[in-house]
């Protein structure tokens, strides 16, 4: 969940302090009105040491009416609380109906800290999350809203206000509150270490009753106005829910000018430097190299019974076929296979929707090739309306359970976003469209696709935040030169198999 | 799940038959209506080898129209299937939408068998049941209506059976199907060892969208009846929700005459053997040897930092008092603690339910003794209408979880049941009001409670099948007699402590 995000953006004072003060009035007043319906609101506050918490905590709950909420700041256990069950000493601490439970650091970090670490104890890891899922279910299905902030920022800035907290003296309350050695403090300067723990625990549990948001923390404005917008449109849907009569439509309870969560939101795709490109002799070089590697290691992955799930996602006409046959040029048709998925028919569509990909899942010690893939749903599906938003809402986290069953029995997943810019694809359907042996290739809907750009945008950059997980990570390639996606392609293919195999 | 279960329960040929021709008629309509409707049924059949699975499910189908399921044995699985991840040759069976799939064995034994067995590889085990539940998850989420069956025999009736079976030659068939050897025939004849994996399986897989129902199978009527006033019951309520208009009244779609589930439901407390007791100087002597022991155990439970949670419930009058104090007269006050449960505060309804349980819950090495506990709300809350059906019914699984996490940190759980029956509480009561010294135990509320017997005692035997888990097991201890209540108690403890610890 933290590969693809976006972290250079920023807010000016100026919009921050405009924004700012539209938010405070609203979120006042959901405050106000949350605790007249008796909703109760757990907030959780968790992120990388100098992220900014404190500060961006405090910026938070000022506007908050300071009688309507509970502040825990969770540091070590005492003896006692050592001495009951891991999770009692939060849910002891839960707020009463009607009231804001704020948390500084949670059950989170401290799982990591007190019980896993960096250590991998997988099977602690799996029982300490089921426990978290009982924990937060129970409390959403008793009408808890949660809400779980990730406050994100990269190794390089971390680096560089550990620098400045020294500097100012502040390390000092930290090591005060969380202790100078152990876990805790490695958990402070192991980035590194810990980010795929991170990585697995946030996972595991963005759950539909209690999702992470994570928030861009290298810029504090955007932070905080982040984290507020949040809240609002959380509590809003929430009262809303609540208030609603059956049979009539909805009214918003609360509808402000203010920056809405959508441009919040981080692109991964903005950030594409697409002048990346490949002289055709290093090409020809590279693609030799790694093709003839490939071939020596698909006869690796079989003798150890090792599978391939090669997912290629993009826009149409960015590439997807020649990269597919650059890939495929060398190897064994016994031990590949190349899926193209089109629109479901009718038996697929009466279907639960994973049912029409089992057949394409690889056998142990094979490579499936999928030509667009189980993708569709929250691509296609979700931009043409072909599927109900409640359908394709509740698809990534199907498909990363999907992927995860995949990945569990001994699957390599790599899903590959061929990407380009508008100019490049319309350079490419009008030379196709003159080319009488492309022709074919062309077609009105490709047309009509292209018309709905931005929306697929949208729905690409949620895709690639919500559905890239450890054992399954999307991979944007850069298009706009063909040679320079294909050895990307096949070098991401073959480092990430030898990694795999150890090999 | 399988612990409390009456197998003696048995249906005459004229019972059977009565009821067996309105639920033809009722079943047969009920596919028809689902198949309008479109709604996809799956319906797995799983037990005890030798439970006769395969007559029931026959004439189970009997009534169905042939055209309208699909009926899937599953057993070992090919090459290919095995050379693909585990659920994939499930997941690609589910019926289509309208359509019933039936499983004769399913992932689960299938699981059992081929992925952990009786070695208890834990990790093996979370992970597939965590795959399982994805898999269960997202169909339920589709609209799928999935019911799974067990059916449960006793040891010395399989015995009997496999006997009967191999006179008659079918285990021939058996083999040819299973295999005669490894784990295959291992799960057919080693029904000690294989419980306690049942067991786990089924408690961790009981979800309310995909619930499982025990079949007392030791009668065949019994089971057949069973299984289908359930698929009846299932599909129908299934139906009423699919057509159900928002703000309407529920509109019954069938009704016809013919036992109902309830009525098929065993009763634990009916084969409890009240008559049991204990002569004054046995009890005298087994009380003294089990409190010294106790009062032992409790500082090797505080050396090993190991818990306790002791739970007493039971009908007013049984004896919790005087249980309690029998069982804590040797023991340290700083090593355990009686928490007494009464009707919620105002501060304790407005937190989610299990709340209030955080501050008893024992700390590592010490014991709670709980007089009364969380079960009050499947109990007197559900019995009296304080919660909600929506709040008893979600409260099982609750308690499980927190049970299970309790269990999690190494706390040793007993749970027990006092049964008297319904004269002997009227002597008590009777005796009590007499007694000047006795007269504060017995109020108004006493008596009213007594009017529910029968609304009590369904709520009981709710409670003690849904509740008892392997880590935290119901005892219902007969309480006529005083004196051999309390020892039962005063044995259950001591032994179950010893067995924990391994002294």
């Amino acid at each position: 969940m933290l590969e693809n995000i976006d972290l250079s953006k920023v807010i000016t004072n100026e919009e921050y302090k405009e924004n700012m003060k539209t938010l405070q009035v609203e979120l006042g007043e959901l405050q106000r009105k949350a605790w007249e319906l008796k909703i109760p609101i757990i907030i959780v506050f968790e992120g990388w040491y100098a992220s900014g918490m404190g500060e961006d905590i405090n910026r938070f709950i000022l506007p908050l009416d300071p009688r309507g909420f509970d502040f825990h700041t969770m540091t070590s256990p005492c003896y006692k609380e050592r001495q009951k069950p891991f999770l009692l000493r939060f849910w002891s601490r839960i707020p009463i109906k009607g009231r804001i439970g704020i948390f500084d650091r949670s059950w989170y970090s401290r799982a990591i800290i007190e019980l896993f670490g960096k250590e991998k104890d997988e099977l602690t890891l799996e029982k300490t999350l089921e426990e978290i899922t009982f924990f937060e279910r129970q409390l959403a299905d008793d009408g808890y809203l949660i809400l779980k902030f990730f406050l994100h920022i990269s190794e390089k800035e971390q680096k560089e206000r550990f620098k400045e907290i020294k500097r100012r003296g502040i390390h000092l309350i930290l090591e005060e509150y969380e202790g100078k050695n152990g876990n805790e403090s490695d958990f402070i300067d192991d980035y590194e270490e810990y980010l795929p723990v991170v990585e697995k625990v946030l996972e595991r549990t963005d759950l539909p009753y209690a999702p992470w948001t994570i928030i861009e923390a290298n810029d504090r404005n955007f932070a905080v106005l982040k984290i507020m917008a949040r809240v609002s449109q959380a509590i809003e849907t929430c009262i809303e829910k609540v208030t609603r009569t059956p049979g009539q439509e909805t009214i918003k309870y609360l509808n402000m000018k203010t920056l809405k969560l959508a441009e919040l939101n981080s692109s991964t795709l903005d950030k594409v430097d697409l002048s990346k490109n490949l002289p055709i002799e290093e090409y020809r070089e590279s693609k030799t190299f790694f093709q003839s590697r490939l071939e020596t290691l698909q006869y690796e992955l079989f003798r150890k019974r090792r599978s391939a799930v090669i997912i290629f996602e993009g826009w149409d006409a960015a590439g997807k076929g020649g990269n597919i046959h650059r890939l495929v040029e060398e190897l064994n048709p016994r031990l590949y296979r190349v899926v193209p998925v089109g629109p479901p028919n009718d038996t697929e569509k009466a279907h639960q929707y994973l049912w029409r990909f089992c057949n394409g899942a690889p056998m142990a010690g094979h490579i499936s090739i999928f030509d667009r893939s189980w993708y569709g749903r929250v691509l296609v599906e979700r931009v043409e309306g072909i599927s109900t938003e409640e359908e394709w809402r509740r698809a990534y986290r199907e498909i990363n359970e999907f992927e995860k069953i995949l990945a569990g029995s001994g699957a390599i997943i790599l899903k590959f976003w061929l990407h380009i810019d508008r100019e490049t694809q319309l350079e490419r359907f009008e030379s196709r469209q003159k080319d009488l042996k492309k022709r074919w290739k062309i077609t009105e809907e490709d047309w009509r696709n292209r018309e709905k750009w931005d929306e697929y945008k949208t729905a690409v950059d949620e895709m690639l935040q919500k559905t890239s997980t450890i054992d399954a990570p999307w991979i944007v390639v850069e298009s706009r030169d063909k040679r320079y996606s294909r050895v990307k392609v096949l070098k991401t293919v073959v480092e990430t198999i030898e990694k795999e195999l150890g090999t």
